[in-house]
């Protein structure tokens, strides 16, 4: 069930019907609009009577919600939501450029490359301190050091930090210590681990699984939003398929797919899609052209001595080319963006 | 590095070798087998040097690990592990059948159904208490109050349970009350969850993940294993690919190919795979066929009122009808077993 | 539309019936089953009207098909389709073996290997004459020298032979020496070669498409069939996925989907979708026990020598062993071929 | 084996190898480039002995070609094939839009759209006579009939045509009427119609098939180039994953990995790949950005009323931007094109 405001409804008018809504033991999920406000319904068992709510004062429809999913939803929020870290932000008229380190491996590595990023006019900084392997046997990230490391990347250069979380503890952690909390394919139906980072209070970036379908990536981010945390960045990051010239199929499709079903914004992740450096570039544009509101890229120093998917970091110069590319291919389409 | 033990080593020169290893800060993994024991290391950061053990009383070989998973492989325990809880055991001469409710519903339904499943002489029952579901607003499980009908099972019935953790609190209620816990596919690559279960002191069945490769799969086993829980039954559920009659594409030629590589037993789960009752027959007697060590096979008492899954239950007549296959195509393939 | 005769119904009522549709200008595809007759309708644009049918004697309704195919349907023709060349027969009580070479490579290799499957007591002889490789620099098979020795092969085994025709030339050829004409995977959307088999007066073993999903495939069949050869064999051979241990994924499901939709038999080859001897036996095992109504298997003297294929071709004793197996499975499930 | 000329080797240095080539029984392919002429060699069965070649004049080296195609790749030919037809092309500076109808299927519908595509500055026109359908019952193409108007199309218009053929007799006719035969992507393992169009006088253009590998996709190129039909444009156009909210999922990463392994230009079809036209255009524009030569867009005067695939055509007003978008994006990149 989706309460709908008038475009003049106050404050007062809000609290009311949330009021009600918990009142009956439901959850009330207020999102604000440009225009007029709606208020989402969930922890409801079957259908929702909206008697209680046609009365009060400010409301001007109640629409029963048939997709699976409520609050990622444009029926419940139309405008497109704008994820903000300080000056830094996801989702506006630019796609942001997240970039950094796949793993912080040293203080030197993350250091050099945050001046790269911070010099490129770039306002995020991505570096992994919790790195979930394939082996048990492969490094592991430097978990709480590498976390003290991102945050010097903030202080020195002010870049926002973007960094994953793996567990309850290791989200405790990012929380503490980042900007927006990254959850990674392989978690990205680790429903306990969404719930707590829909507990969390700063903003999740959802990796799509490798395998979710957009259904299933969108109830994804419900399960966040469901919790209460409404800032939701989706990332989309290559799927499973039989094709073998990239580690995973970029599926760039999905970025329209969702600008026309959610108001999330959804940004793309070249380096781990494809993992070979040369093919980075040309699918990091594409998607910029699609209209993905952000990239989330590799970059190092010296890829041959990465502890972790080195073959798939840009180069810095690479780097600076495709921010420049990123801008002009914005340009040509950023109408669209809305 | 794996170290082969002479075939009559004592007690004393194994643990010899494992002080050894350990003295160096490496973990010892010994497994012993029919006619000789083979001790694993892990915990290394690159080759490890054989020369300390070469020399040590009852060590034959030294052998050098090619492959990305040590404890899982054949290498290292080349006959099969059999699993076992009381009398009953996975991975022996007759392929286990682990019957039961999807999901705990009631006292009820689970008592109704364990009833059937003991009377058909099966000694194992599975039933989930947590359930992970793709929606936030979906049925989730009875938690604590399920795991204890599923003890009365236990006490009632003899039946060994099998029940799911979703995370670190639910894998210890599920340690406690349960035989054999059992990881999802949508936690096959949450590492954190696989190291607990790697800690925990009762055998666990993993299923495979959706999308993960034969490796994939082997290497979420190795996490349990790494952690010194050496009990651990595979199991194919399915595999994600775009052929849309089933829910998930059985994927039976992995057990062969498990049965090649590793010394670990693997089941199927029918239900869960193909998603209809009629096609989970048919495909639960070709399991048994290509030489499944067991099957996980949902049965209901009133499928039509199930809470979660009720499309893909069997009843109860086809169920009885199913035990009698497959201990009668058991009959005609059993000498592959070994 | 599909028009069901009366159980008493004489040959004289249905050729009226059809004459009536083939006045309109439409296609008549009388199905004899066991208790009825029933006449598909094709060749109409849009709906058909019942009318000029309802009257007509021996007319006991007149059904409208709401499936994309009509003719492979259950409901055209309840009864099971056998297939029939002489004494040997697909789709009846016992699953049917068709053994041979992957590629007629010498008359020695396939008179020998075909000595070895008469032995066995089977009574079907694959080997292929035209070979569709990947590569164009690959070895493309023997043509019509080729169809020559396996014609010999029936001439002196009194096996009856199925070989593989990839154009409107080579079909003509494949129609002339042998009883069962094969479409191979690349070709299971060609549907001017579809349309060709089905002017032919030889039976059509059709193979699924590797990316093909079943309606796909039942609609290919469907393309034979429209063109009047009733008499179609369907074939799973493994699926494009992710999954990279075995060539192809056998995805058996297939097996009861298609029993439940269609009438046709439908076979399994374990050895193209495995491409790995020792998964070979494991996979046609199951198939069987799945209810196929066949197995078509590459055998070889010396496979180590095999001009294509060779690591999947079962040597004699593995394939003598599977006879036996195939035949004690069959005892155990066969009350379910209906 | 490939045969490397000196940058100042003449006519008759090369025409001398080629004969040396063919008085062993081989097929040469002479490929000039911009500094040199590099000879490839097929037909032969295992190694080519280089020595008579050797102390020909003008032979710089000989080379052995280790990948599994010879002619399509960049060791023969290194700088990028560009495709013509008169003064249209493909594989130049400009990325090419090949704009039209899915199927051609009125004279009207025909010619309204060839106007949009030629007043918007476009060279080329695509158009459906034969139509490979799903079901033998859907509407198959106008046939010779649809040729004539596509040829009134280039008569009246002066675009460049592009059409489908689905057999060797259509192949006669599209090679006929019009100026480039497209392969698609149900015949793109089809060897014999591959074969057959490596014998036309027309460049041809090949749809990758909906489960082709990246190699399979090149040897199916080599196919057709092997006859000595060097004019191949590849065409991506979505394969076949698990995902669901396209027809198929676009491999735009293809594009940048064809550019690195191959000389020949590589074009994307976003109508056939999303089946969704508010994806097409995003899509379209992701294209250009990765770098392909080119797009195959389907637009229509009225989709409503298609008799094929209207949900993904573009509507006149959308193709107008596209194709100035295109423009735009390619500005920014274009840089890339080498």
């Amino acid at each position: 069930m989706l309460i709908v405001m008038t475009p003049d409804a106050t404050e007062a008018d809000i609290r009311r019907v949330t009021e009600t809504i918990e009142s009956i033991g439901y959850k009330a999920h207020a999102m604000p609009g440009a225009s007029r406000t709606a208020i989402g319904i969930t922890g409801n068992d079957g259908p929702v009577d909206p008697s209680p709510f046609q009365e009060l004062h400010g409301v001007l429809e109640c629409v029963r919600v048939t997709k699976p999913y409520k609050l990622v939803g444009r029926d419940l929020k139309h405008d497109k939501s704008v994820i903000r870290a300080g000056a830094a932000e996801i989702g506006g008229v630019e796609p942001a450029m997240i970039a950094g380190v796949c793993a912080v491996e040293s203080h030197e590595q993350t250091m050099l490359t945050a001046e790269v990023v911070a010099a490129a006019g770039c306002k995020w900084f991505r570096g992994g301190a919790f790195k979930p392997r394939t082996s048990p046997y492969a490094f592991q990230g430097l978990a709480e050091e590498g976390l003290k490391i991102l945050a010097e990347v903030r202080d020195t250069y002010g870049l926002r930090i973007v960094t994953e979380a793996v567990d309850e503890p290791s989200l405790d952690l990012v929380e503490r210590y980042a900007d927006v909390i990254q959850i990674g394919t392989r978690n990205a139906q680790n429903f306990q681990l969404l719930k707590r980072a829909g507990q969390a209070r700063k903003p999740v970036l959802l990796k799509r699984g490798m395998s979710s379908t957009l259904e299933e990536f969108l109830l994804a981010a419900e399960y966040v939003m469901s919790e209460g945390n409404y800032e939701v960045i989706l990332c989309e990051r290559g799927i499973r398929t039989f094709s073998s010239h990239t580690r995973f199929t970029p599926d760039l499709s999905v970025i329209p797919a969702v600008h026309s079903l959610s108001h999330l914004p959804i940004i793309y992740d070249p380096s781990h899609s494809t993992g070979k450096r040369d093919m980075v570039v040309a699918m990091a544009r594409a998607a910029v052209a699609a209209g993905a509101d952000g990239l989330l890229v590799d970059i190092h120093p010296y890829p041959e001595r990465a502890l972790c998917d080195g073959p798939q970091a840009l180069l810095f110069d690479m780097f600076r080319e495709l921010v420049d590319e990123m801008r002009g291919i914005n340009e040509v389409i950023k109408r669209h963006r809305a």
